[in-house]
Protein backbone atom coordinates (compact mmCIF):
# COMPACT_ATOMS: atom_id res chain seq x y z
CA UNK A 1 0.00 0.00 0.00
CA UNK A 2 1.39 3.49 -1.09
CA UNK A 3 0.48 6.98 1.06
CA UNK A 4 0.81 10.46 -0.33
CA UNK A 5 1.74 12.83 2.12
CA UNK A 6 2.50 16.98 1.28
CA UNK A 7 5.94 17.78 1.01
CA UNK A 8 9.01 17.81 1.20
CA UNK A 9 10.27 15.52 3.36
CA UNK A 10 11.35 16.37 6.87
CA UNK A 11 8.19 18.44 7.67
CA UNK A 12 5.84 17.88 9.66
CA UNK A 13 3.30 16.66 7.59
CA UNK A 14 6.08 13.78 6.61
CA UNK A 15 6.34 12.84 10.97
CA UNK A 16 2.21 12.68 10.80
CA UNK A 17 2.38 10.44 7.66
CA UNK A 18 5.01 7.89 9.43
CA UNK A 19 2.52 7.67 12.54
CA UNK A 20 -0.41 7.38 10.30
CA UNK A 21 0.97 4.52 7.78
CA UNK A 22 1.28 1.71 9.59
CA UNK A 23 4.67 0.57 8.45
CA UNK A 24 3.43 1.00 4.63
CA UNK A 25 5.48 3.32 2.11
CA UNK A 26 4.96 7.01 1.91
CA UNK A 27 5.26 9.15 -0.73
CA UNK A 28 5.83 13.16 -0.71
CA UNK A 29 3.56 15.24 -2.98
CA UNK A 30 4.01 19.27 -3.91
CA UNK A 31 1.11 20.48 -2.66
CA UNK A 32 -2.35 19.44 -0.84
CA UNK A 33 -4.45 18.80 -4.42
CA UNK A 34 -1.74 16.50 -6.08
CA UNK A 35 -1.37 14.44 -2.86
CA UNK A 36 -5.25 13.94 -2.85
CA UNK A 37 -5.76 14.23 -6.34
CA UNK A 38 -2.80 10.95 -6.38
CA UNK A 39 -5.51 9.25 -4.69
CA UNK A 40 -8.63 9.90 -6.43
CA UNK A 41 -6.58 8.53 -9.59
CA UNK A 42 -5.84 5.63 -7.86
CA UNK A 43 -2.03 6.14 -8.34
CA UNK A 44 -2.00 5.76 -4.44
CA UNK A 45 -4.19 3.96 -1.60
CA UNK A 46 -4.36 7.18 0.39
CA UNK A 47 -3.15 10.82 1.83
CA UNK A 48 -1.77 12.02 4.90
CA UNK A 49 -2.62 16.21 5.01
CA UNK A 50 -3.02 18.85 7.33
CA UNK A 51 -6.30 19.86 8.14
CA UNK A 52 -6.41 22.53 10.45
CA UNK A 53 -3.99 24.35 13.27
CA UNK A 54 -4.61 25.69 16.91
CA UNK A 55 -2.98 28.81 15.78
CA UNK A 56 -3.78 29.24 11.86
CA UNK A 57 -7.11 27.96 11.80
CA UNK A 58 -8.24 25.50 9.50
CA UNK A 59 -6.20 24.48 6.55
CA UNK A 60 -8.19 25.88 3.39
CA UNK A 61 -6.38 24.29 0.85
CA UNK A 62 -7.22 20.80 1.71
CA UNK A 63 -10.96 21.70 3.03
CA UNK A 64 -11.67 23.45 -0.36
CA UNK A 65 -9.82 20.33 -2.45
CA UNK A 66 -12.13 17.67 0.30
CA UNK A 67 -15.11 19.96 -0.47
CA UNK A 68 -14.82 20.68 -4.29
CA UNK A 69 -12.19 18.25 -5.65
CA UNK A 70 -12.38 14.88 -4.82
CA UNK A 71 -14.67 12.40 -3.43
CA UNK A 72 -12.22 11.18 -0.42
CA UNK A 73 -13.47 9.79 2.97
CA UNK A 74 -11.75 10.34 6.47
CA UNK A 75 -10.41 7.12 7.92
CA UNK A 76 -8.26 8.49 10.59
CA UNK A 77 -7.55 11.84 12.69
CA UNK A 78 -4.17 12.55 14.32
CA UNK A 79 -3.50 15.61 16.69
CA UNK A 80 0.20 16.22 16.10
CA UNK A 81 2.06 18.65 18.88
CA UNK A 82 4.54 20.70 16.94
CA UNK A 83 7.46 20.64 18.92
CA UNK A 84 10.03 22.87 17.04
CA UNK A 85 13.90 21.82 17.40
CA UNK A 86 16.88 24.05 16.60
CA UNK A 87 19.02 21.90 14.49
CA UNK A 88 22.59 22.92 13.35
CA UNK A 89 25.80 20.98 12.57
CA UNK A 90 27.33 19.23 15.10
CA UNK A 91 28.82 20.63 18.23
CA UNK A 92 27.42 24.46 17.03
CA UNK A 93 27.20 26.34 20.17
CA UNK A 94 23.96 28.76 20.55
CA UNK A 95 26.04 31.60 21.16
CA UNK A 96 27.76 31.06 18.10
CA UNK A 97 24.79 30.97 15.70
CA UNK A 98 24.87 34.06 13.60
CA UNK A 99 21.88 33.27 11.08
CA UNK A 100 18.66 31.27 12.09
CA UNK A 101 16.83 29.94 9.06
CA UNK A 102 13.09 28.85 9.03
CA UNK A 103 8.98 29.17 7.74
CA UNK A 104 7.55 32.46 8.60
CA UNK A 105 5.25 30.71 11.17
CA UNK A 106 7.66 29.38 12.95
CA UNK A 107 9.82 32.01 13.90
CA UNK A 108 7.17 33.65 15.97
CA UNK A 109 6.52 30.51 17.49
CA UNK A 110 9.91 30.32 19.02
CA UNK A 111 10.43 34.15 19.61
CA UNK A 112 11.37 34.15 23.04
CA UNK A 113 13.94 31.24 22.52
CA UNK A 114 15.41 33.51 20.49
CA UNK A 115 15.05 36.75 22.16
CA UNK A 116 16.74 34.68 24.74
CA UNK A 117 19.70 33.14 23.38
CA UNK A 118 20.24 34.58 20.07
CA UNK A 119 18.86 38.06 20.12
CA UNK A 120 21.64 39.22 17.58
CA UNK A 121 21.15 36.63 14.68
CA UNK A 122 19.80 37.86 11.49
CA UNK A 123 16.08 36.09 10.52
CA UNK A 124 15.93 34.35 7.51
CA UNK A 125 12.62 32.89 6.47
CA UNK A 126 12.32 29.78 3.75
CA UNK A 127 9.46 27.79 2.08
CA UNK A 128 9.24 25.32 4.75
CA UNK A 129 11.13 24.23 7.55
CA UNK A 130 12.43 21.71 5.72
CA UNK A 131 14.00 23.65 2.83
CA UNK A 132 15.31 25.72 5.83
CA UNK A 133 17.54 23.45 7.56
CA UNK A 134 18.57 21.97 4.06
CA UNK A 135 19.94 25.37 3.62
CA UNK A 136 21.60 25.07 7.17
CA UNK A 137 23.39 21.96 5.80
CA UNK A 138 24.91 23.32 3.15
CA UNK A 139 26.17 26.57 4.60
CA UNK A 140 29.73 26.40 5.79
CA UNK A 141 28.65 29.95 8.11
CA UNK A 142 27.41 29.24 11.69
CA UNK A 143 23.48 28.86 10.98
CA UNK A 144 21.02 27.15 12.60
CA UNK A 145 17.35 25.81 11.41
CA UNK A 146 14.06 25.68 13.08
CA UNK A 147 12.09 22.65 12.34
CA UNK A 148 10.84 19.10 12.87
CA UNK A 149 13.64 16.73 14.65
CA UNK A 150 13.18 14.67 11.39
CA UNK A 151 14.81 17.17 9.63
CA UNK A 152 17.56 16.96 11.59
CA UNK A 153 18.55 12.90 10.86
CA UNK A 154 17.55 13.78 7.05
CA UNK A 155 20.35 15.99 6.33
CA UNK A 156 22.91 14.72 8.78
CA UNK A 157 22.61 17.91 11.26
CA UNK A 158 21.95 17.83 15.28
CA UNK A 159 19.26 18.86 17.32
CA UNK A 160 21.48 21.50 19.00
CA UNK A 161 17.68 22.36 21.71
CA UNK A 162 14.47 21.04 21.69
CA UNK A 163 10.84 22.26 22.51
CA UNK A 164 12.40 25.49 21.59
CA UNK A 165 8.61 26.91 20.77
CA UNK A 166 6.82 29.91 23.19
CA UNK A 167 3.44 27.64 24.29
CA UNK A 168 2.89 23.90 24.39
CA UNK A 169 -0.90 25.40 22.89
CA UNK A 170 0.51 24.35 19.30
CA UNK A 171 -0.74 20.99 17.38
CA UNK A 172 -1.69 20.25 14.21
CA UNK A 173 -4.71 17.85 12.87
CA UNK A 174 -3.62 15.68 10.19
CA UNK A 175 -6.25 13.22 8.23
CA UNK A 176 -5.28 10.04 6.48
CA UNK A 177 -8.32 9.72 3.60
CA UNK A 178 -8.92 7.11 1.36
CA UNK A 179 -12.15 5.98 -1.22
CA UNK A 180 -13.54 3.58 1.68
CA UNK A 181 -17.08 4.60 2.32
CA UNK A 182 -16.56 5.70 6.09
CA UNK A 183 -20.16 6.42 6.91
CA UNK A 184 -20.65 4.01 10.19
CA UNK A 185 -20.99 6.35 12.68
CA UNK A 186 -18.77 3.85 15.54
CA UNK A 187 -16.19 6.07 15.62
CA UNK A 188 -14.98 9.10 16.80
CA UNK A 189 -16.27 12.00 15.10
CA UNK A 190 -18.14 12.51 12.22
CA UNK A 191 -17.50 15.82 9.29
CA UNK A 192 -19.32 16.80 6.82
CA UNK A 193 -19.90 20.05 4.92
CA UNK A 194 -23.31 21.73 3.84
CA UNK A 195 -24.45 25.20 2.14
CA UNK A 196 -28.02 26.61 2.70
CA UNK A 197 -30.03 28.32 0.49
CA UNK A 198 -29.35 32.28 0.91
CA UNK A 199 -32.48 32.94 3.00
CA UNK A 200 -32.94 34.21 6.42
CA UNK A 201 -32.52 32.01 9.54
CA UNK A 202 -30.95 29.24 7.06
CA UNK A 203 -28.44 28.24 8.56
CA UNK A 204 -29.62 28.26 12.08
CA UNK A 205 -32.51 25.76 10.69
CA UNK A 206 -29.73 23.32 10.04
CA UNK A 207 -28.16 23.84 13.51
CA UNK A 208 -31.88 23.51 14.68
CA UNK A 209 -31.69 19.62 13.31
CA UNK A 210 -28.16 18.92 15.83
CA UNK A 211 -30.27 20.24 18.58
CA UNK A 212 -33.10 17.89 18.19
CA UNK A 213 -31.48 15.10 17.51
CA UNK A 214 -29.11 16.13 20.73
CA UNK A 215 -25.95 16.41 18.61
CA UNK A 216 -22.55 17.89 19.53
CA UNK A 217 -21.32 20.15 17.16
CA UNK A 218 -17.70 20.38 18.21
CA UNK A 219 -16.41 22.64 14.88
CA UNK A 220 -18.32 24.98 12.69
CA UNK A 221 -15.94 26.49 10.05
CA UNK A 222 -17.42 28.54 6.15
CA UNK A 223 -15.49 28.24 3.06
CA UNK A 224 -16.30 30.55 0.27
CA UNK A 225 -18.54 28.64 -2.21
CA UNK A 226 -16.58 28.28 -5.31
CA UNK A 227 -17.87 30.15 -7.99
CA UNK A 228 -20.90 31.83 -6.36
CA UNK A 229 -19.67 35.03 -4.68
CA UNK A 230 -21.23 35.92 -1.20
CA UNK A 231 -21.83 31.73 -0.79
CA UNK A 232 -20.56 29.83 2.19
CA UNK A 233 -20.12 26.03 2.54
CA UNK A 234 -19.96 25.02 6.18
CA UNK A 235 -18.03 22.33 7.42
CA UNK A 236 -18.67 21.07 10.86
CA UNK A 237 -17.43 18.24 13.10
CA UNK A 238 -19.99 16.27 14.87
CA UNK A 239 -18.85 14.00 18.12
CA UNK A 240 -20.28 10.00 18.03
CA UNK A 241 -20.56 9.51 21.21
CA UNK A 242 -22.39 6.29 20.79
CA UNK A 243 -25.22 8.09 19.44
CA UNK A 244 -24.84 6.73 15.81
CA UNK A 245 -28.98 6.61 15.01
CA UNK A 246 -29.09 9.69 16.03
CA UNK A 247 -26.31 11.05 14.16
CA UNK A 248 -27.47 9.00 10.99
CA UNK A 249 -31.16 10.76 11.27
CA UNK A 250 -29.74 14.42 11.50
CA UNK A 251 -27.52 14.13 8.64
CA UNK A 252 -30.42 12.45 6.61
CA UNK A 253 -32.57 15.56 7.26
CA UNK A 254 -29.41 17.79 6.39
CA UNK A 255 -28.97 16.21 3.55
CA UNK A 256 -32.67 17.15 2.76
CA UNK A 257 -32.61 20.53 3.88
CA UNK A 258 -29.41 21.74 2.19
CA UNK A 259 -28.52 23.07 -0.72
CA UNK A 260 -25.54 20.67 -1.17
CA UNK A 261 -24.29 17.99 1.63
CA UNK A 262 -21.16 15.73 1.54
CA UNK A 263 -20.51 13.63 3.93
CA UNK A 264 -16.63 13.28 4.37
CA UNK A 265 -16.55 10.25 6.96
CA UNK A 266 -16.51 9.15 10.55
CA UNK A 267 -13.12 8.40 11.84
CA UNK A 268 -10.91 7.50 15.06
CA UNK A 269 -8.99 10.19 16.49
CA UNK A 270 -5.26 9.45 17.66
CA UNK A 271 -4.56 11.96 20.08
CA UNK A 272 -0.63 12.66 20.75
CA UNK A 273 -0.41 15.43 22.28
CA UNK A 274 0.32 14.19 25.66
CA UNK A 275 3.32 11.66 24.15
CA UNK A 276 6.92 12.92 25.43
CA UNK B 1 -5.29 62.80 8.05
CA UNK B 2 -3.21 59.72 7.62
CA UNK B 3 -4.40 56.26 6.54
CA UNK B 4 -1.95 53.29 6.78
CA UNK B 5 -2.36 50.30 4.67
CA UNK B 6 -0.64 46.82 3.55
CA UNK B 7 1.76 47.52 1.29
CA UNK B 8 3.89 47.21 -0.82
CA UNK B 9 2.96 50.29 -3.05
CA UNK B 10 1.20 48.95 -6.22
CA UNK B 11 -0.97 46.55 -5.42
CA UNK B 12 -4.74 46.03 -5.07
CA UNK B 13 -4.63 46.54 -1.45
CA UNK B 14 -3.09 50.44 -2.36
CA UNK B 15 -5.82 50.96 -5.12
CA UNK B 16 -8.57 49.86 -2.03
CA UNK B 17 -6.43 52.64 0.56
CA UNK B 18 -6.92 55.03 -2.66
CA UNK B 19 -10.68 54.73 -2.74
CA UNK B 20 -11.32 54.60 0.73
CA UNK B 21 -8.39 57.37 1.67
CA UNK B 22 -11.05 60.60 0.24
CA UNK B 23 -8.04 62.44 -0.65
CA UNK B 24 -6.09 61.89 2.66
CA UNK B 25 -2.40 60.76 2.80
CA UNK B 26 -2.14 56.72 2.52
CA UNK B 27 1.00 55.47 4.31
CA UNK B 28 2.12 51.50 3.17
CA UNK B 29 3.32 49.10 6.65
CA UNK B 30 4.85 45.67 6.16
CA UNK B 31 2.17 43.97 7.81
CA UNK B 32 -1.70 43.89 8.60
CA UNK B 33 -0.36 43.81 12.09
CA UNK B 34 1.75 47.12 11.74
CA UNK B 35 -0.97 48.61 9.96
CA UNK B 36 -3.74 47.88 12.90
CA UNK B 37 -1.19 48.87 15.62
CA UNK B 38 -0.05 52.25 14.02
CA UNK B 39 -3.85 53.31 14.65
CA UNK B 40 -3.96 51.94 17.77
CA UNK B 41 -0.46 53.27 18.76
CA UNK B 42 -2.08 57.04 17.18
CA UNK B 43 1.25 57.32 14.42
CA UNK B 44 -2.12 56.95 11.98
CA UNK B 45 -5.91 57.92 11.83
CA UNK B 46 -7.16 55.51 9.84
CA UNK B 47 -5.87 51.81 8.19
CA UNK B 48 -7.39 49.98 5.24
CA UNK B 49 -6.70 46.41 5.14
CA UNK B 50 -8.14 43.09 3.41
CA UNK B 51 -10.51 40.73 5.06
CA UNK B 52 -12.08 38.55 2.66
CA UNK B 53 -11.42 37.25 -0.76
CA UNK B 54 -14.17 35.38 -2.65
CA UNK B 55 -11.72 32.83 -3.81
CA UNK B 56 -9.44 32.50 -0.78
CA UNK B 57 -11.55 33.03 2.51
CA UNK B 58 -11.25 35.17 5.55
CA UNK B 59 -7.73 36.63 5.73
CA UNK B 60 -7.04 35.12 8.93
CA UNK B 61 -4.27 37.74 9.83
CA UNK B 62 -6.81 40.86 9.89
CA UNK B 63 -9.27 39.09 11.72
CA UNK B 64 -6.93 37.90 14.45
CA UNK B 65 -5.51 41.15 14.69
CA UNK B 66 -8.82 42.89 15.24
CA UNK B 67 -10.19 40.26 17.78
CA UNK B 68 -7.44 40.07 19.55
CA UNK B 69 -5.03 42.54 19.29
CA UNK B 70 -6.59 45.90 19.11
CA UNK B 71 -9.73 48.05 19.85
CA UNK B 72 -10.56 49.79 16.41
CA UNK B 73 -14.15 49.72 14.65
CA UNK B 74 -14.62 49.13 11.19
CA UNK B 75 -15.85 52.51 9.64
CA UNK B 76 -16.84 51.61 6.06
CA UNK B 77 -16.07 47.77 3.79
CA UNK B 78 -14.89 48.28 0.18
CA UNK B 79 -15.75 45.40 -2.31
CA UNK B 80 -13.33 45.85 -4.74
CA UNK B 81 -13.26 43.31 -8.03
CA UNK B 82 -9.78 41.87 -8.74
CA UNK B 83 -9.05 42.97 -12.52
CA UNK B 84 -5.50 41.29 -13.41
CA UNK B 85 -3.68 42.94 -15.41
CA UNK B 86 -0.66 41.81 -18.01
CA UNK B 87 2.15 43.92 -17.94
CA UNK B 88 5.18 44.71 -19.50
CA UNK B 89 7.36 47.41 -21.03
CA UNK B 90 5.94 49.36 -23.62
CA UNK B 91 6.34 47.83 -26.97
CA UNK B 92 6.30 44.03 -25.83
CA UNK B 93 4.44 42.20 -27.59
CA UNK B 94 2.38 38.56 -26.07
CA UNK B 95 4.20 36.27 -28.21
CA UNK B 96 7.66 37.41 -27.17
CA UNK B 97 7.26 37.30 -23.72
CA UNK B 98 9.43 33.98 -22.12
CA UNK B 99 8.95 34.77 -18.57
CA UNK B 100 5.46 35.64 -16.50
CA UNK B 101 6.00 36.74 -12.95
CA UNK B 102 3.56 36.77 -10.29
CA UNK B 103 2.16 36.05 -6.43
CA UNK B 104 1.29 32.55 -6.30
CA UNK B 105 -2.49 32.99 -6.06
CA UNK B 106 -2.28 35.48 -9.09
CA UNK B 107 -1.01 32.48 -11.67
CA UNK B 108 -3.52 30.11 -11.48
CA UNK B 109 -6.35 32.67 -11.65
CA UNK B 110 -5.28 33.79 -14.91
CA UNK B 111 -4.58 30.08 -16.01
CA UNK B 112 -6.84 30.22 -19.11
CA UNK B 113 -5.09 33.23 -20.47
CA UNK B 114 -1.20 32.01 -19.87
CA UNK B 115 -2.30 28.85 -21.68
CA UNK B 116 -4.04 30.25 -24.50
CA UNK B 117 -1.52 33.01 -25.49
CA UNK B 118 1.71 32.22 -23.70
CA UNK B 119 1.53 28.38 -23.30
CA UNK B 120 5.73 28.16 -23.60
CA UNK B 121 6.30 30.77 -21.01
CA UNK B 122 8.14 30.09 -18.11
CA UNK B 123 6.29 31.05 -14.79
CA UNK B 124 8.16 32.58 -11.79
CA UNK B 125 6.61 33.28 -8.52
CA UNK B 126 7.34 36.35 -6.17
CA UNK B 127 6.06 37.76 -3.37
CA UNK B 128 3.51 39.83 -4.31
CA UNK B 129 1.81 41.44 -7.58
CA UNK B 130 3.89 44.45 -7.23
CA UNK B 131 7.28 43.19 -6.46
CA UNK B 132 6.74 40.70 -9.53
CA UNK B 133 6.06 44.08 -11.14
CA UNK B 134 9.23 46.10 -9.93
CA UNK B 135 11.28 42.88 -11.19
CA UNK B 136 10.16 43.30 -14.78
CA UNK B 137 10.91 47.17 -14.53
CA UNK B 138 14.30 45.92 -13.64
CA UNK B 139 14.59 43.32 -16.54
CA UNK B 140 16.81 43.47 -20.04
CA UNK B 141 14.77 39.93 -20.92
CA UNK B 142 11.21 39.91 -22.75
CA UNK B 143 9.32 38.95 -19.34
CA UNK B 144 5.72 40.49 -17.83
CA UNK B 145 4.03 40.75 -14.48
CA UNK B 146 0.25 40.42 -13.78
CA UNK B 147 -0.81 42.22 -11.59
CA UNK B 148 -3.09 45.33 -10.69
CA UNK B 149 -3.16 48.33 -13.33
CA UNK B 150 -1.34 50.76 -10.54
CA UNK B 151 1.88 48.79 -10.10
CA UNK B 152 2.10 49.98 -14.35
CA UNK B 153 1.75 53.31 -13.52
CA UNK B 154 4.08 53.08 -10.44
CA UNK B 155 7.32 51.33 -12.35
CA UNK B 156 6.75 52.99 -15.66
CA UNK B 157 5.71 49.91 -17.70
CA UNK B 158 2.46 49.43 -20.00
CA UNK B 159 -0.78 47.42 -19.29
CA UNK B 160 -0.36 44.55 -22.62
CA UNK B 161 -4.14 42.97 -21.42
CA UNK B 162 -6.74 44.13 -18.98
CA UNK B 163 -8.82 41.68 -16.69
CA UNK B 164 -6.97 38.39 -18.29
CA UNK B 165 -8.54 36.40 -14.65
CA UNK B 166 -10.45 33.42 -15.80
CA UNK B 167 -13.76 34.58 -13.71
CA UNK B 168 -14.94 37.55 -12.99
CA UNK B 169 -16.05 36.52 -9.71
CA UNK B 170 -12.81 37.36 -7.79
CA UNK B 171 -13.28 40.58 -5.23
CA UNK B 172 -11.59 41.09 -2.37
CA UNK B 173 -13.69 42.96 0.81
CA UNK B 174 -11.28 45.73 2.52
CA UNK B 175 -12.13 47.59 5.53
CA UNK B 176 -11.26 51.01 7.16
CA UNK B 177 -10.69 50.90 10.57
CA UNK B 178 -10.13 53.73 13.49
CA UNK B 179 -11.04 54.24 17.00
CA UNK B 180 -13.90 55.97 16.40
CA UNK B 181 -16.88 53.67 18.29
CA UNK B 182 -18.87 52.77 15.12
CA UNK B 183 -21.56 51.26 16.92
CA UNK B 184 -25.13 53.23 16.30
CA UNK B 185 -26.99 50.60 14.04
CA UNK B 186 -27.33 52.75 10.92
CA UNK B 187 -25.09 51.58 8.07
CA UNK B 188 -25.42 48.53 6.28
CA UNK B 189 -23.87 45.97 8.21
CA UNK B 190 -22.50 45.29 11.61
CA UNK B 191 -19.91 42.47 12.61
CA UNK B 192 -19.34 41.05 15.99
CA UNK B 193 -17.52 38.29 17.21
CA UNK B 194 -18.01 36.32 20.18
CA UNK B 195 -16.74 32.68 21.87
CA UNK B 196 -19.12 30.41 23.31
CA UNK B 197 -18.66 28.02 26.83
CA UNK B 198 -17.75 24.56 25.66
CA UNK B 199 -21.28 23.04 26.10
CA UNK B 200 -22.98 20.98 23.65
CA UNK B 201 -25.68 23.28 21.84
CA UNK B 202 -23.87 26.61 23.15
CA UNK B 203 -23.38 28.18 19.59
CA UNK B 204 -27.17 27.06 18.39
CA UNK B 205 -27.79 29.31 21.51
CA UNK B 206 -26.61 32.26 20.14
CA UNK B 207 -27.81 31.84 17.01
CA UNK B 208 -30.89 31.26 18.54
CA UNK B 209 -30.97 34.56 19.43
CA UNK B 210 -30.91 36.08 15.91
CA UNK B 211 -33.62 34.00 14.71
CA UNK B 212 -35.97 35.40 18.01
CA UNK B 213 -34.75 39.17 16.84
CA UNK B 214 -35.44 38.26 12.92
CA UNK B 215 -31.74 39.39 12.31
CA UNK B 216 -30.44 38.27 9.35
CA UNK B 217 -26.57 36.83 9.80
CA UNK B 218 -25.27 37.16 6.22
CA UNK B 219 -21.95 35.36 7.05
CA UNK B 220 -20.18 32.94 9.92
CA UNK B 221 -16.64 32.29 10.05
CA UNK B 222 -14.41 30.66 12.99
CA UNK B 223 -10.70 31.06 14.16
CA UNK B 224 -9.33 29.45 16.86
CA UNK B 225 -9.36 31.15 20.23
CA UNK B 226 -5.78 32.54 21.28
CA UNK B 227 -3.76 30.42 23.28
CA UNK B 228 -7.29 27.99 24.45
CA UNK B 229 -7.17 25.06 21.79
CA UNK B 230 -10.04 23.28 20.48
CA UNK B 231 -12.32 26.32 21.02
CA UNK B 232 -13.25 28.53 18.87
CA UNK B 233 -13.82 32.74 18.52
CA UNK B 234 -16.90 33.22 15.54
CA UNK B 235 -17.00 36.56 13.64
CA UNK B 236 -20.22 36.72 12.06
CA UNK B 237 -21.75 39.82 9.91
CA UNK B 238 -25.41 40.74 10.23
CA UNK B 239 -27.43 42.84 8.26
CA UNK B 240 -29.10 45.96 9.34
CA UNK B 241 -32.18 46.30 7.11
CA UNK B 242 -33.76 49.65 9.53
CA UNK B 243 -33.89 46.83 12.33
CA UNK B 244 -31.92 48.82 14.91
CA UNK B 245 -33.48 48.10 17.96
CA UNK B 246 -33.87 44.83 17.02
CA UNK B 247 -29.87 44.56 16.67
CA UNK B 248 -29.64 46.68 19.26
CA UNK B 249 -30.91 44.43 21.90
CA UNK B 250 -29.87 40.68 20.17
CA UNK B 251 -26.27 42.60 20.77
CA UNK B 252 -27.04 42.77 24.16
CA UNK B 253 -27.78 39.73 24.81
CA UNK B 254 -25.13 37.84 23.31
CA UNK B 255 -22.90 39.55 25.37
CA UNK B 256 -24.57 38.57 28.23
CA UNK B 257 -24.76 34.46 27.17
CA UNK B 258 -21.52 34.66 25.55
CA UNK B 259 -17.77 34.44 27.78
CA UNK B 260 -16.30 36.84 24.86
CA UNK B 261 -18.00 39.27 22.68
CA UNK B 262 -16.29 42.01 20.48
CA UNK B 263 -18.30 44.81 18.88
CA UNK B 264 -16.09 45.31 15.54
CA UNK B 265 -18.80 48.41 14.64
CA UNK B 266 -21.60 49.31 12.14
CA UNK B 267 -20.79 50.42 8.54
CA UNK B 268 -21.94 51.16 4.95
CA UNK B 269 -20.85 49.10 2.22
CA UNK B 270 -19.44 50.40 -1.21
CA UNK B 271 -19.75 47.91 -3.91
CA UNK B 272 -17.04 48.63 -6.76
CA UNK B 273 -17.99 45.52 -8.73
CA UNK B 274 -20.39 46.97 -11.49
CA UNK B 275 -17.64 49.92 -11.98
CA UNK B 276 -15.99 49.87 -14.92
Amino acid sequence: MKIAYLGPRGTFTEMAAKILARDNDIVPYHSFYDALMAVEKGEVDEAVVPVENSIEGVVNGTADCLIFDVDLYIQELLILPIRQCLIAKEGTELREVTRIMSHPHAIPQCRDFIEKYMPNAEIVTESSTAEAIKKVSLSDEKVAGIGAECAADLYGLSVIKRNIQNTDNNFTQFVRVSKKKSIEYNKDKVTICFSTTDEPGALYKILDIFSIFDVNMSKIASRPMRNKPMEYVFLIDLDVNNNSKDIEDAIKLIERKSSFCKNLGCYAIRDNRLQK
